[in-house]
């Protein structure tokens, strides 16, 4: 009676999970009576068929999961969430507890968002107080506590007053700590070499706990995460290790004194707080487009938490970072990076109740004018941005190719021997990037009393330059050359590292050696025709630390492309609509010239040279290939390999499996129709094979189980593949345009879509093929492609 | 040799317009040697074969266009413009000229942002002014020059102090002109009776002329440009007669004291603006996807003019009306807000060099106890949102279906007659909504003589109140009364009409109700423990100005659902993040609320009212029908009207075409095997069929041309559609689930889709049996769905 034995495989009827490692093929089980009869009573014991189609359930283990390296397919996902979202819905209306679950299914996104908010905001607080300490560590020691920071400790002693707040006998440098006197040359000496040793030690610290515990917890993490919020899988990226270790090394190499920035590993630390709590809620846990709605949005805590700008944080994951950001998501990033705001003001490392990284408040209006100098400052912005992507790309493909890429530790190691030499007697280089944006930022008033404010007359708003300031000029000058280069080989070593700051530095210095400038040609040439009517003698006409601003925020405008969101981050820092358009017009340059030498981000660049499968959604495809040109098979390859709706045994679908390497089969009706019915994923088959605990089940799709051809009682069985077939597999015909084609992928997320023609199969397109076409047509290595 | 004319129609190969009103058949002239002969001549001379693939030239008229009341496939006009700029860039590798036309074109997109943000600037500006001129004109007149409104009149005179600014000789109200006096019960009546002329000519003279010239004029417009946005077309909607009749009826309206913004109507005007100047750009004018994305950017910057908050308003743009948005369009969003409210400011209508409507400035911080107040705000803003929402649709319905909607003008003036006649007595109807929400938002300083400020003792923070304030008290409930029930039959009439300033204001008064209330409980009430600690005597605790913000807020919120856009302008308007708990407290809260009584905000309401074929982007599609429960033709119906690739002849198609009133016909090999080949839309097939020259060309496809079958001379003449013919028309198949069908509806722009099953054409889904069968769903009349 079960001679002809139709195995029909759904993902949701496995009662037990198969024991591990033991994997007996089918085809050989299939024959005995017994097997086939125990297997039968497994079915029917507990949680039988009956049970088939509850999305609540797990499925079988594995069944509907990626394997790392790979793409999701963000169309599967999201029609297993409303078939969630169906099921709840649908439960609700029976019983009062069910009623409470939904509920709670419903709000949970919204306590995970305020969950994510208060970790991030948490441990950005706690990374921004420990970087403090440590980097005034490298100075020296506070003699009532070693716990305390500079400032602190001098707060703590109470004997100082406002303007020489930095100086107090508790807070001893390390020369002075060890020659007894803070003056003379040894002292210095003293200082210099503990100064190295420090940054030696703290960078050894950092690369060999990234290398020990946590590999990808190096570099800036926002390339990987763009691929992976675009539907990447890389298992580990944003998991408990690279948190813990991420959020060590990062305060260990900002303290460090390499020219990196903690703004971009906010970003990453955020999302492994996202991803780490998601599995709190199935509902997030078990479905990768969800939980991608949840990183989008931790990007935007990321930013809010690293400039103290919320908007310009959820403005940023919209423009930068997210691949798929329905309006659910603005909302609720918006909410979440609220909270994270919040909860890093309310611990308050900076000590200034502020939100925001660097306060600013200018008085001055800007003048039309004054576009020139800004726009000039874009032009800077943009020839840089260019220049140091292709720099520091060329830098990491040396590293990647040669043996330098063995040897991180020595790298970050001499990296930081260099630093930290070159650094210290330049006392621009030797703060750290945030002071040394503040400073630049900040308007000479009267308490000032740092070098850049050296001018004669402190008290006028239109005053000649000193001794300080042409000091300083100088010194700022060194420091502009000096960041140039280092950023560039810092970017990309084993060390967590962002590069936010050091791009705002290289800006802000040359902005406010460009304000200076104005300032002083205005101030000795009141009389030339560009300055007349609005800068007359006495009046505070030219800010330099507004030239700072939008210096800096060209040169990050540069690097990374963005636009909107960099413009509204330094809004948030401002405060006034006024000084928009000026940072708007350097923006505007900055990127129209940077495009102008490569479209390419520095972002999109390391995702390039990572070779990860990216389709960025931002750049329009030119060429006017057609899908006939990129799908496979090629003319000259064998066919097309395909899996037949009906009269496939088991042993034949293992050999097709075996002998490919593909991904996914297309299931026609027969080998000589190529008429397409659907589409089975290779992991799936060979999950669905592999289960040792074959059963038997009625059909759910009962009229293909009527026509099933008559078969001889020692015929090997078919294979049915009804329940792990996609039966609406994405098509498009062999004419459609590639502009086409690719569109489809970026709004509907596909890993792969079949071509036909005139109703018949003709072949597949990937997304891998996709960027392997685009990398041709720009003249690149296909082969840069590595994953799929 | 001619004798098998094979016709073979191509979009780009007419040389000549066909003249109007002349539609001679084919296949009448067909079979005259002389008209092939003539007509191959035609095809020579001139711009013959040679050019046939120019995207750059005219195509035939007509072709590629669409219909008034039609929807716009998104995925063919996106590929026009790929192919168009493609041709552009190939060219400019060519010649400097060409060149300098790419540059050109690449830059014609921010030139055109330029003007519509320099033209919506200065229309808004120019509105304003008038307004206000022609409110204050409902008052009295300036004796020195009846073009001055109140304000400028007195500040003219020069006599008055800051104090008294708004009182002084020069400016005689109407019953002080008329009877000598400004005191008496005979002034005050003739005031009130001038009051209610005014309001009576305004309000006739707008909806006359929009009646005479432009009914599109009328309404918000938002709900309209929402449905524009996604790719409807409405004739006119947009033209020049409607920019011109809405800026002056807007004026009127506004000045008639009916409860109604300005907000909405700005937005429109400025999509108005963008249109007409899109005509001024080749690239704009020929393409509407390209059309809608610069409409999108105007939506923003509508909103931008209106409150004076750029970043608002391209979120408003973004999550509110733009259906497709991409980064581009964000960014020139921005930019062109920027130039608008930059324009406005330069105008400076409210004359205190201000950008923002209403401009606030709190100074004592909230507390967390006072959240629960505002979430208070938040229900009842939801409350309120969703019963207007339900009240207006019903008397928007009632106007539909009885012989109320014959007489528009009637309506408005029993209305404009009714609120004059109701609002005079009480100041605060009788003030302007925004100057109203203004005042309410405001807190009280020493110099504030209103009458919300009469409390006892002025000069504290912390103080009782008085006489004055409790009268205020009693005013502003019977105003939030009277706004609440007169709003109601306002919205929808036939005169330019806002929903966010009557909304704001319902939720201002209530608010400040509210915080009034706090302020004395806490007052009496020192000691309790809600109070205790945070709130002691003397401490200036609670703001009623911010419960004013917050309740406006939840108001709007609750009509519009908007969220972050909301919170955002609100951000602007106060420039302090401390304020955006609150606002957000009560925001989310009024939309959850509302959305508990029914999904849709007010624009989405309208829309379904009018039956506009919308695909509301923010709503899942729950349910768990397949394609083929959606698709046409049904069960019951006659089979799927097709033309097949090859035999039929142009009487055929001709019967085909007159026999249905389908928008297209999908092509398929043969009858037989149905096997799908392309898609052809029934306007492009009347007018190549219509085309009174008919010319043979050269095949642009070779291959179909070789295995043409073999004619029989006197057979009629087949038709080949290669040229007209879509070859990639989107395709899923029947077990398609129709969340993930709506989901490539929405992401893709698509008009229609083809179903298949295994290969074979099965039938279609519009987008108009999608809403349908959403409205099903739903329990709605299906029919309401007017348009496809």
């Amino acid at each position: 009676m079960f001679k002809t034995l139709l195995i029909l495989i759904t993902p949701r009827s496995f009662p037990l999970a198969p024991p591990a490692g033991q994997t007996p093929y089918i085809h050989n089980l299939l024959y005995s009576e017994e097997y086939s009869s125990s297997s039968r009573a497994a079915g029917m014991n507990g949680n039988g068929p009956a049970k088939l189609v509850d999305p609540l359930e797990d499925p079988v283990p594995g069944l509907g999961t990626y394997e790392d390296f790979n793409t999701i397919d963000w169309v599967r996902e999201k029609s297993k969430d409303r078939d969630r979202h169906r099921e709840i819905t649908k439960k609700s209306r029976q019983s009062t507890v069910a009623l409470l679950h939904s509920v709670s299914d419903a709000f949970s996104g919204w306590l995970l968002m305020l969950l994510v908010g208060l970790m991030s905001g948490a441990l950005a607080g706690g990374i921004d107080i420990a970087a403090h300490w440590l980097t005034d560590m490298k100075d020296g020691v506070c003699l009532i506590g070693f716990w305390f920071n500079h400032e602190h400790c001098c707060w703590t002693s109470n004997e100082t007053t406002f303007q020489e707040r930095d100086r107090c006998p508790q807070w001893q440098s390390w020369g002075e700590l060890i020659t007894g006197t803070s003056e003379g040359a040894f002292a210095y000496i003293m200082n210099y070499l503990m100064y190295i040793f420090w940054a030696l030690l703290f960078s050894f610290l950092a690369v060999t706990l990234v290398r020990a515990f946590a590999p990808y917890a190096c570099g800036s993490g926002i390339p990987e995460i763009k691929t992976i919020l675009s539907g990447f899988i890389i298992r580990g990226y944003l998991g408990k290790w690279t948190l813990i270790i991420k959020t060590i090394t990062l305060v260990l190499a900002v303290s460090s004194g390499l020219s990196l920035g903690k703004e971009g590993p906010l970003v990453h630390v955020a999302c492994c707080c996202a991803n780490i709590l998601c599995h709190l809620f199935t509902k997030y846990r078990k479905n990768e487009a969800k939980r991608r709605e949840v990183l989008s949005a931790a990007a935007a805590v990321g930013v809010s938490v690293a400039f103290g700008a919320p908007i310009g944080g959820v403005l940023f994951s919209l423009e930068e970072v997210s691949y798929y950001f329905p309006l659910k998501t603005l909302w609720r990033s918006f909410f979440a990076a609220l909270v994270a705001a919040f909860t890093l003001r309310s611990i308050n490392p900076f000590g200034n109740s502020r939100l925001v990284l660097f306060y600013v408040e200018f008085h001055a209006p800007w003048h039309l004018v004054e576009l020139a100098p800004f726009v000039l400052l874009g032009i800077f912005g943009g020839l840089w941005g260019a220049l140091f992507i292709k720099a520091n790309i060329a830098w990491c493909r040396i590293r990647k190719s040669t043996r330098l890429g063995h040897y991180p530790v020595t790298e970050v190691l001499v990296v930081a021997a260099l630093t930290a030499l070159l650094a210290y007697p330049n006392s621009y280089t030797r703060m750290s990037g945030a002071e040394l944006i503040s400073e630049l930022f900040n308007d000479c008033s009267l308490l000032d009393s740092s070098q850049l404010c050296g001018y004669k007359q402190v008290s006028l708003p239109d005053r000649p330059a000193g001794e300080g300031l042409y000091t300083a000029l100088w010194q700022l000058a060194l420091a502009l050359i000096f960041k140039m280069m280092i950023t560039v080989i810092t970017f990309g070593m084993k060390v967590p590292s962002g590069l936010f700051i050091p791009s705002m530095a290289v800006g802000a210095i040359a902005g406010r050696l460009l304000g200076v400038g104005m300032e002083q040609l205005a101030y000795y040439n009141h009389d030339w025709l560009i300055f007349k009517g609005w800068c007359s003698p006495g009046a505070d006409c030219i800010t330099p630390g507004l030239y700072a601003m939008v210096g800096a925020a060209a040169c990050l405008g540069g690097v990374t492309r963005m636009t909107v969101s960099l413009v509204v981050i330094m809004f948030e820092l401002t405060g006034g609509l006024e000084y928009i358009v000026p940072l708007m017009a350097a923006t505007m340059t900055s990127k129209w010239v940077a495009d102008a030498f490569g479209r390419e981000g520095i972002y999109e660049a390391h995702i390039r040279l990572n070779g990860y499968p990216f389709l960025e959604p931002k750049e329009e495809f030119e060429h006017s290939s057609l899908a006939v040109d990129v799908m496979r098979p090629r003319r000259s390859d064998p066919a097309l390999a395909v899996l037949t709706q009906e009269g496939m045994t088991v042993g034949e679908v293992e050999t097709l499996v075996e002998s490919t390497h593909y991904s996914g089969f297309p299931v026609v009706v027969s080998q000589e129709s190529q008429r397409l019915v659907g589409f089975v994923l290779r992991r799936d088959l060979l999950i669905s094979i592999g289960q040792n605990r074959v059963c038997v089940y009625i059909l759910i799709c009962v009229s293909h189980f009527n026509h099933a051809p008559a078969q001889a009682p020692e015929a090997p069985p078919p294979l049915r593949l009804r329940g792990i077939m996609d039966l609406s597999p994405f098509t498009v015909t062999d004419h459609t345009p590639m502009d086409i084609t690719v569109d489809i992928f970026r709004k509907l997320g596909l890993r792969q879509c079949l071509v036909t023609h005139n109703g018949r199969l003709l072949g597949i397109i990937t997304k891998k093929d996709i960027l392997k076409h685009m990398a041709q047509i720009a003249n690149r290595d296909p082969d840069s492609i590595l994953f799929n």
